[in-house]
């Protein structure tokens, strides 16, 4: 088979990312053209990476019939409506997190990946993908640790990136801590614990910083999350991480336990000096991740030659945004909040 | 001034460590009396450490007028009572946790305490006197991770000594987890936020041991908790944790983060074998906490010559308690649960 | 400029990853030939990645002139013959350490390098493109640490390889513990120190496998190394450790150390069970130093596309060489060696 | 069997310490008599801690009869002499390192003692009597790392220290590097081991701090010594650590290695703040070895109960000054050195 030819919208940070990944690193692929209401952006792109077209326009860049896929890398805001034309327009679709910025978009998109079910289609869950993680899954599954009780996730994004986003979260709907921040740990934990979530208390505040009150909205906030068989997950989501981006993940089975990224190490080297030893930690998402992104776009390619679909699922986005705007509404409510099944209101549609 | 002479009561696993320490290892102190209603305990202890007088019973001890004061190491159910009568006989009183397993016998004691104000009283909370522990909090206090916004307690009692205690509960009321176990930990949190609960959500379960079930308690739980100002408790304990006894405690501040134990190492050797790079780890609370357990009772020593109260106080017993019940409400509802304040309901005797 | 065209020599373990690098993961290259002298590899290779061209005799991938640069992974008894007739060829060559197994062919392909300098030349110490690594170095030049002082290197293969090893030493000249295994920590020692052994003594034995001294060999060896300006160099190489690939730096300084690798971690993930905190190891070179494979390559190609040399010369093969021979000498002989230049007794050819 | 009662000589820093745990910390021992040049420090000693008898003039002391047991914590230059007479005095005698600043002096008290086979002689080498080396040797004694085969020893003092060493160091003489500050190190190495040295290679240098080199001393050495059986033995020691009081042991055996101290910290405190995360390290050997003063001094008033003589010998006393001087010989000749038995010259004493 000929090589897999894709084209990327969205070439903000994460986007460039991707769009350099496709190009240059992954084997079986061909980044054929870039997508970019910034004119610009796309141009640079394609000049300085050689990518044979540039768009500005998004159902342009569906018309060329040379694509067999499409890389959605655009602002949250347009996840639904990009996949579903996509999708329609006969492209297998990569999208990042989240499916939409609301539970509704989400459902509508699973309608749509249903429909096109000879179509690969996956979210960007990519810590899925991280070495660590998929070890620590690998560890589960071989009975390591007994059966999962409690999983900890701690999502904190770096103080440094701090001002950024209160600039972007001022003007943008970015969802809240819980859906924005905490929906990769929200996934991680059903996927650990092979359990959907019941019930969930979520707590917080703005601590460092008022802002986040006028925006109605937490700085640093908790959920403790009760899913079936009264398993656990507790969930930190932050935004004020003084020592850098901390990811962290803990799984407490019934034999054992297992912790991923207990420090959050920028790499191998300890400096000593006379503060003590002091470990560097990782600056953002970009760093951290670097392997985990290049690791799902080889899947997508190889899902797509190898005519299988990923293992996380559009369900699997679907589910974990019903827990995060239930996390939400608890936090927002102050309530016990039971988790609904996004499901039941739609039963003739799924 | 002269040695103070001290009678100990409770003679079980703890209650030997700290006479021993009372015989020998702390400055101007004399352990001039041991009791314990299992005759054995009380003379192979007077024997073998040479200790002048022996009881089986705990109101004879209180007539002997050499003595200064009285270390309470016995059962809990003993404790409120055992306080009551020590006071009342004019003793300084040190006494281990918790004050009584009833939060109205917590009132009661705190009501003699305050009765004696002239009378040193101490509360086992041995944690505070912890190194780590104490390093922590001076760190806290010199600003060094701004405020405190969340803290993050584990207490996991090993594996191995889960069919002792089974056999305990069965017989006894221990409390459950959250006050039997998390007792340590509430207080710690209320230490190191300086601020008091106000709601809690607790779940748990029982995952390897049905047992626990039938026990109405859990093996394993969590509870979250809201405290003033916004301020985040996440509390774990369990009784089941493969590794040994694993104590540890994160406090997360607007400005860093303090960590103690985030590895419950039994010491400093690392062992590299064809599993990888090994650290054993705690087997339990005495080799954990050998220092804080000595360093407490120093204290209480000290506070008796030097005529004054330690910082941890009857209060501290009183509130931590009130939450610990709090914990246990919400586990056994499962409802969210309002901390009551204890004193609101005594307004005259308080 | 157009793509990099690349024929690899060499598909062995270690030349397979460079060759899925060059042909899948690195801008601006293209992998446009293979050359085995086992017919079925580089049949294979040619199938399974869709090459160009498949060789299975060096002379004739070199009469292709579609090439741009050669890129040599043969066994090290190659290395400098198969150099030499690149360069000559006129291709830019990437060569696998060492130069060559003598000192004699190491000189001889500097100066064969020496009369081609319009032509890329790079040796394969990977270990300064790794991340890790590379940070360590920059910290060092931005004075970190003031001025390095002393070095320790450990170099330790794993022992499940170590009948792989005996079967391979057996029938070939490895050049011995010294110059097989820690050469790479040798080039390390020069690059972090700034500066050249002057004396070296080194011992060793045959601990658990005597057939080592059958070979004149050792097991697991130790060098001291005194550098210029009396800077010191600990090396420890072996091919027995229980724990798998250990590969740990450490540079102090007059203000401060660097560590990297202290636990040569396989990933982030730390295992919780009945034995302790456990964090698996690294188990070979492909699974600790692929992402400094990439790089070393990366930069390769980026050198060519730029029209410069690398930072790594092919006097650090030389030198380095030197050094590994002074070791092996002081380890045979048991005497206190002194580094000789190797460019002392050649001064007419250099 | 009464409580044995100690005099003891030598109230400077560690001195002090030692004086705090045998009046207060150690089952069945008295401090009854304290005995120092500067008379305030005994008298002062005496007052605070209640002590029967203080002296200034050591003679004095041992014609107390009172008294079992003396305890000698005086300036090196003391030890042969004090150690002498009080065994031939009669008494029992525990001396800090070394047995003398000579050979001959460490030979002279291994005849004493020799000739007083029925009183307890103990050297203070603490390390033995730390938790986690005692540990350590308990796994290799067990078989856990199979047969040892290099060990590496690190004995750094902190930099703040440096300037009181220089001013000391400039009046007295020390011994010098080897063997004043990595006399601990070749006697764990001996014991770890189980094997006496046989050749050793020593450099080093003054680097931050160029009076050393006017003391003929090093501020920062390296030693590798070659043991029976080709065992292997690194050791680093040194005056100018940025970080604190680095005392950190390998152990590389056939089937494993153990690390003690990897990291010096300095409790379980990890602060995590914009650096990255920390672990402050220890300041100083009363800090760090806490622990062990008082259990030697435990072990030593336990065999004088007990009628026995300590595992660590007078011999290891003698065999480790006898390394030490073979290193400072090496690092003052630039050669390498074999290194002689210290009972070889004198066949008829010993």
């Amino acid at each position: 088979m000929a090589k897999v030819k894709v084209g990327i919208v969205g070439l903000g940070r994460l986007g460039r990312q991707h769009a350099e990944n496709l190009a240059f690193r992954i084997p079986n692929c061909e980044l054929l053209a870039v997508c970019s209401v910034i004119q610009e952006e796309a141009e640079q792109a394609q000049k300085e990476w050689g990518i044979k077209y540039a768009y500005t326009n998004y159902d342009e860049m569906l018309q060329n019939k040379e694509l067999d896929a499409i890389f959605i890398a655009s602002p949250s805001g347009f996840h639904c409506e990009q996949i579903e034309k996509a999708l329609n327009a006969g492209f297998h679709v990569f999208s990042e997190k989240p499916l939409g910025l609301y539970l509704e978009e989400a459902l509508r998109v699973q309608e749509v990946v249903n429909n096109h079910r000879d179509q690969v289609f996956m979210i960007g869950f990519m810590r899925r993908y991280d070495k660590s993680y998929a070890y620590a899954k690998k560890k589960i599954e071989e009975g390591k640790i007994g059966e999962p009780v409690l999983i900890r996730c701690y999502g904190l994004d770096p103080s440094k990136a701090i001002n950024g986003f209160m600039q972007f979260a001022k003007n943008n709907y970015s969802g809240g801590l819980f859906l924005d921040m905490a929906i990769h740990d929200l996934d991680l934990a059903r996927w650990y614990l092979s359990s959907e979530a019941k019930q969930v208390w979520a707590i917080g505040g703005a601590y460092a910083h008022p802002e986040f009150e006028q925006l109605n909205d937490a700085e640093t906030g908790t959920a403790l999350v009760k899913f079936e068989n009264n398993k656990m997950g507790i969930f930190v989501a932050g935004r004020n991480c003084a020592h850098g981006y901390h990811i962290e993940t803990e799984i407490i089975g019934t034999n054992g336990t297992l912790r991923i990224g207990t420090t959050p190490e920028k790499n191998m080297v300890t400096v000593f000096d006379d503060t003590g030893a002091v470990n560097e930690c990782a600056e953002g998402f970009l760093e951290r991740f670097e392997q985990a992104y290049l690791s799902e776009a080889e899947e997508f390619i190889s899902c797509i030659r190898e005519n299988r679909q990923p293992s996380v699922t559009v369900e699997d986005g679907v589910l974990s945004t019903a827990l995060g705007y239930a996390c939400k509404d608890s936090f927002e409510t102050g309530e016990l909040v039971t988790v609904q099944s996004p499901y039941k209101a739609l039963p003739s549609s799924i």
